[in-house]
């Protein structure tokens, strides 16, 4: 099982919509600041530096993914856990798992580019080859 | 081609992440007025009226996804279409595409459910048959 | 001093604008969360179980202000200290200070009211008593 | 009467909170989008050629209060008008008034400042003098 971020996070009436559940958005700001973590715990690198500490311009998103499989309340104690699910040369998936009392109740997934700017036009960005020492890193132990 | 509900709208500052783009969740915000929009284009029923409407509880998210295939930045310009993919006897899909000059920027999928609350349990949701007659209103001129 | 609900938070990249600050509603998101907090952690009761407990209808907003002495950026570890500032008979102030390296950054205040649907007409909220040994809970150990 | 920017907007599902109706950070998403607007109407320039066209960093926000006087709706239309209320040297405020079926709703006041670079310490902000003839635009026709 590869390196796995959790954290615990309870459901705040701001996140909630009038059914009295999270509203669908709320859950990509979930998976976007859990990538982030994810790369913190697994690299020890402040997700402000990650960045300048790699050489690159960030980690942008191409797809993503969300799966509502029971819904979630405001209250609600939510165990998250994330992990990569696949490293490419310059791509990588990550899956986000949320459960509450045990189920899981939303999944997701998302595709990232390790990006950096085009040495023939900075103005854009391409994918830049993952370092084999990053990628060691969300290994299992 | 199917009915198809269109508007435009100004990306704002509070929608951009520090690269100076939309942040992703954003997008899910807009996928999930321009649902709201289109039922109300097709079946001239105020979002908010709709449940009562049709006697449903609502129309919830269970799977959505996007594609992000061109960074749209504070200020753009987008041209939003969105659509009826396809109806099955009580979810359908919602297809939605973010222009920005005429070229492709985001996809966005979403299925959802025609939902009512179960006689033997009013406290769960399931799929109710849509009606034909609304159906019918999404079907090309 | 009065009981003081303090947690601690670091900014993600999905709360800050393209200066790369926070934007200023995400601070708003931030008041109110720990409104809900400070009062789980004086009375023990659990945001979404307020109500009922207390036999309201809940807690609005009806006056908010904040002032911004300095940016606080993506990364940025927040202390973040709140407290009630004034009890009146059905109403309340909350203050609110989120502190970064020791420095005051963002100050808030939030006037609620305790709200229950009134008698004449349950479609309206009116201020209730605030009980006494609800405001004893807040009061200086 | 001050120059004034007007627009109506229909309030979305995802605005709202558990209680139906427009969770408090939502309006200042709605008056920092007006204050912008405002801008473009009156001196034509958009809002994100703002800084470059006045060689200004920008008009960060330096207090804000809302006030909430009736609630606001999903699906409720609001007739939003925005005005400056005062200029001084670097500094205005920006009174916005929202309104549903003519009955004020909200009111809220943001302090800003025409911010540039401080010549002697470039990463910090400093207010500048408000050209006259930005003044002038937003003086009574």
């Amino acid at each position: 099982m590869a390196f796995t971020y959790r954290r615990q996070l309870t459901i705040e009436w701001g996140q909630c919509d009038p059914a009295g559940i999270v509203f669908n958005s709320r859950f990509f700001e979930i998976f976007d600041a859990n990538t982030w973590r994810l790369f913190e715990a697994a690299l020890s690198v402040k997700p402000h530096e990650l960045a300048d500490a790699f050489g690159i311009f960030g980690i942008p998103l191409v797809d993503v993914s969300a799966n509502f499989i029971k819904p979630i309340k405001f209250g609600d104690v939510v165990d998250t856990a994330s992990r990569i699910s696949e490293f490419r040369r310059s791509s990588f998936d990550v899956e986000h798992r949320l459960s509450v009392n045990g189920e899981l109740a939303v999944e997701g997934n998302e595709t990232r580019v390790w990006a950096s700017r085009r040495k023939d036009d900075p103005e854009k960005l391409g994918g830049a080859t993952i370092p084999d020492d990053v990628i060691a890193r969300f290994e299992p132990a």
